[in-house]
C-alpha cells in the first residue's frame, strides 16, 4: 500500500515516516508540508533519521493524493479538513489522528467519507481503543457498588488534564452505565470533600517526567478491585496505529471509521 | 432465602455464616460440621464472632437441607459430592467453591444438576470471573505481537504454584486464542532461557506476607501493554460471592452453573 | 508486658485488643470506655469477637492505670490529653495514634513526655513510616529533574483528601528537597493547567470501594521512575504497630517519640 | 568535557553518541569502531540520526584517546580490558557498562584504575542504584516477618533469567540481611512447593513485548507491603547515566567507582 504522510517534517511527521517505512506491505509515497516550510526538498527519510528513501517532501499535497493509496494525517484541524476534501476527490484512504476537531470539523469529515475511507480516533493506538471497550462493557455489567476512578500519568511538558485519553476511557464507562460523563465527573478533589457520591466517576491527574502515558481504570468494590492499564512505552505506537489502520481501511468502501471498527470489537 | 452452610465450623465456614448474616434477604437457617467436630451444639453466629443467630452447629444434613432453599460449601471434594447428592434429593441450590475436585466429582455434580440448581466455580470472586472473560476476549482480539504473561501474589503459606485463579485466567487466554494451555504454558524461567517463544504464556509466582490474592494478566505488545489486574482484598469477598450466587440461582431451572452464568457475561 | 486499651469498644479499641491478645508478651489488663457506654461490664475479648479474655470494659481508667505497664490510645484529642496526664502520673508507657491534635494537645504531651514514655504518629503502621523515611533520602538525593508525585486511594467513605499519610509523605519530600510543602503542593489539576511548574510536589486523590489505604509516591525523571508504594491490607495492622511501639517503649526513659524512633531509622 | 564513544556503530554506541551530543558542557571528540566494519569513515552524528557533528568513526582509539577527557565503553569483556589500558596510559576518565566481566577482567580493570578514573556498573541508570541502595537499607531494617520477592519484566527478546539488575537488587536485599543470596534464592515456583521457607529471596521473571526493563522488590509483611519499583522508559537512559558518570569522574582522582559513588548514596 502506498502512503503519504502529511506534515511529515515535524515530529509526529517523522513518527510517521519511520512507521510506514518499517511496515510490511507499505511503502512511502509522498511526504508534504506547508508552503514555506524549511524542509521543503529534503529526503524524508534522511528527516526521519533513516537512510534516504527517494522522497522529497513537498508542498503539492494534489500530486501526491493523485499517486497514493491513503493518507496519515496527525497535523491541525483546518488542515486536516482541507486533506479530507482532496481524500475525497482521489478515493483514498484518509487515517486522522488530529485533535481538537470542532463539531463543524466532524461534519466536514462525514462528508468527506461519502467518498474516502477515512479512520479517525482521539487515539490510534490498538491497546488504548481495546481498553475503552473493555471498561464499557465492565462498566456495564457491574453495579453501582463499585466505583470507577481513572489515573492517569503523562511528562512535565503536557499543559491539559484530565488526558484526552482518559476522557476518552471516562466517556466509555458513563457509555457502560447509561450516564452522561458530564453529570457524574469528578476531576478534583481537596480538603474536606465529604463520602464520594454512588454514580460518580472520578479522575486523577499525575504529571512528570518524560512518561508517554499511562491510564488506568479502576472499578473497586467490596473487597476487590479490577484494574484495567495501558502502558504506552513509545510514542512510535500512535503512528504503528496509524499505518494498521490505513491497511485495514484499503480494501473497505468508504465510510467514518474508528479504531474500534479497525480492532474488530 | 434461607441458607445452610456445610463446614461452618472452619476459617471458611465461618466467613460463609458472616456473609449470609449479613446479606439483605437471606437468613441462616442450618449449619453443618461433620460428626465428632468439637464446635457441635454451639451457635453458629457466636463461633463467627457475631452475636448469637439461634443456629446451632449439627451433624445433621438431612433434616437441615429439608428446611432450606439453599447451601454453600467450601469444604473438600468427598464431602460435596455427598452433599449434591443430597441438594439433588432436596431440589435446592448447592453453591460449590471446593477446589481439586476430580473429573469423576465432576460427573457426580453434574448428574446431581438435573434436580439441583448448582453454582460451581474455582473462584467465587465475581471480579475474578469478570477478568476470566475479559482476559478471553482480549486474548481472541489481539494477534502472537502480543505476548500474555500471568503474575500473581498470594500469602506466605500458599503451597502451590501457580495459584488455581492463576491457571483459570491461563485456561482463559489459551481459549481466547484456540490454544491448548497445556501446550504453551511457561511456569518456570531460570538461567540461560533463549529468547521468549511466540505464543507462549508465562507465568511469575510471588509469595509473602499476608496477601489475600494479586493477580495480573499483562498483554505486552509493540510499544504498549496492556494489564487487567484484580486484587482481593479480603477472603469475605469470596463468601460474598457465594451467597450472590447462592440468590442468583433460587429462581433458575435445575443445572450446572458457574460464575459467569451469575454475572450475566 | 501489661496493656490497657482505651476507647475498648469503638471499632478501633477492638481491634487494639485482638492486637494484645495476639502479640507474644503481652496481655490485656484493662479495657475502657467513657461513663455511660453501653459496653461497660461486658468481656473485652467476647466485644472484639475473640473468646472471653476475663476483662470487663470499665469507666474507671485511674484503676486500670495503676495496674497496667502501658496504654494504647486511638481516641479523640481530648481524651488523649487527659489520658497522657494519668499515663504521667503512673509512669507508664502511652501509645497516641489520636489524629487530629491541635498545638495546645501536641503541648501537653510534651509536658506528660517528662514522666511517661509517649509514642505518637499519624499513622501507626510501620511501613508507612519507613517509606516516609525512603521518600526523604531520595528526593535530597534526587534534584529537581525528578518530579515528584504522591498517588494515594482510600475508601469510598474517607471525607477528606489527600490523606493525612498522603500529606505526611509530602512532608517528608518536602524535608528532603529543604522545601516548604505549602509552597509547592499541587492538589488539583483540571483543564487547562500549562506545563508542570518545577519544583513542585503533586497529589492524586482516588477514592473508591473499602480500599483500607494505598500511596505511592513517583519520582518522574528523564526516561525513568523510582516509585515507592505502601499498601495496607487491613485496619489491624495499625493496631499491631501500636502493640510493638508499646513493647519498644516499654524499658526507654521517659520522652515523647515517633514511629521513626520505634523503627530505630 | 571532551568524550570518545567506543563501539560508536552499534545499537548502544549510537545511542551513546546522542547523549554525549545532547549533554550540556560534553563534545564528541572522537567515535571508535573495530579495524574493518562498515561504518569507518562515517560521521558518527549521522549514523546516531543526528545532523553531521563532524566527527568520523576510526579505527584508532590511541589518537583518540590522546586526545580526550573521557571515554564511554558498553562493547564486550575484551575490548574494555583492552580500552582500560589506554585510559591508563592517557590518564583519563573510562566508564564501563560492559557486562559479563570474568573476575580476571575485574583484576584488569583494577589495575587500570592507578591510574585512570573508572566507573563501572552492570546498570548504569541512576534510578536502579538508587533503588538498591534503598533495598539495602530496608530490608537491613525489617526483620524476617518481611518477605522479599523481586519481579522483573524484560522483552520477548531477552535470554537469561531472572535480570542482571534483579540479581543486583537481590543481592542489595542480601546484603542488608547479612545473607548470601545464594543460599536463599529462589527462581522457580511451580506444582506443589510447600509454604515459603522464612527468609527467602524470590525471584519472579516476565518476558514480552517491547518492555526496557521494570523491576519491584516487593517487601510484604503482615498486613502491609512495601513495594519499591523502578521502570526504565528507553534505552537512553544508560547513556545518559555514563555520560553523568563521566562528568562526576572528570575531577577525581584515579580509582575505581560504582555508579553508588555517581549519586553519593
Amino acid at each position: 500500500m502506498r502512503l503519504v504522510v502529511v506534515g511529515a517534517g515535524g515530529r509526529m511527521g517523522r513518527m510517521l515516516v519511520r512507521a510506514v517505512a518499517q511496515a510490511e506491505g507499505c511503502t512511502l509515497s509522498g511526504a508534504i508540508e506547508r508552503e514555506g516550510a524549511d524542509v521543503l526538498g529534503q529526503d524524508a527519510g534522511t528527516l526521519a533519521g533513516l537512510p534516504p528513501l527517494g522522497v522529497p517532501v513537498t508542498d503539492d499535497p494534489l500530486a501526491a493524493f493523485a499517486a497514493t493509496d491513503g493518507v496519515l494525517d496527525f497535523t491541525a484541524p483546518a488542515a486536516t479538513v482541507f486533506y479530507a476534501e482532496l481524500a475525497a476527490q482521489a478515493r483514498i484512504v484518509h487515517v486522522v489522528g488530529t485533535t481538537g476537531l470542532s463539531e463543524e470539523d466532524l461534519a466536514a469529515l462525514r462528508a468527506a467519507a461519502f467518498h474516502a475511507r477515512i479512520v479517525r480516533s482521539g487515539n490510534m493506538s490498538l491497546g488504548v481503543n481495546l481498553v475503552a471497550e473493555l471498561v464499557r462493557r465492565v462498566a456495564a455489567s457491574l453495579g453501582e457498588e463499585f466505583d470507577i476512578e481513572i489515573a492517569e500519568m503523562h511528562h512535565r511538558h503536557k499543559v491539559d488534564a484530565p488526558s484526552g485519553t482518559a476522557l476518552l476511557l471516562g466517556e466509555a464507562a458513563a457509555a457502560g452505565r447509561g450516564v452522561d460523563l458530564a453529570e457524574v465527573r469528578v476531576s478534583t478533589r481537596d480538603g474536606h470533600t465529604g463520602p464520594r457520591r454512588p454514580g460518580d466517576i472520578g479522575f486523577a491527574t499525575l504529571r512528570g517526567g518524560s512518561v508517554v502515558g499511562d491510564h488506568s481504570v479502576v472499578f473497586a468494590g467490596p473487597s476487590e478491585r479490577i484494574t484495567i492499564s495501558h502502558h504506552a512505552e513509545d510514542r512510535a505506537l500512535f503512528a504503528s496505529g496509524a499505518v494498521k489502520a490505513a491497511l485495514w481501511a484499503h480494501p473497505k468502501p468508504p465510510g467514518l471509521y474508528t479504531m474500534t471498527d479497525v480492532l474488530g470489537l
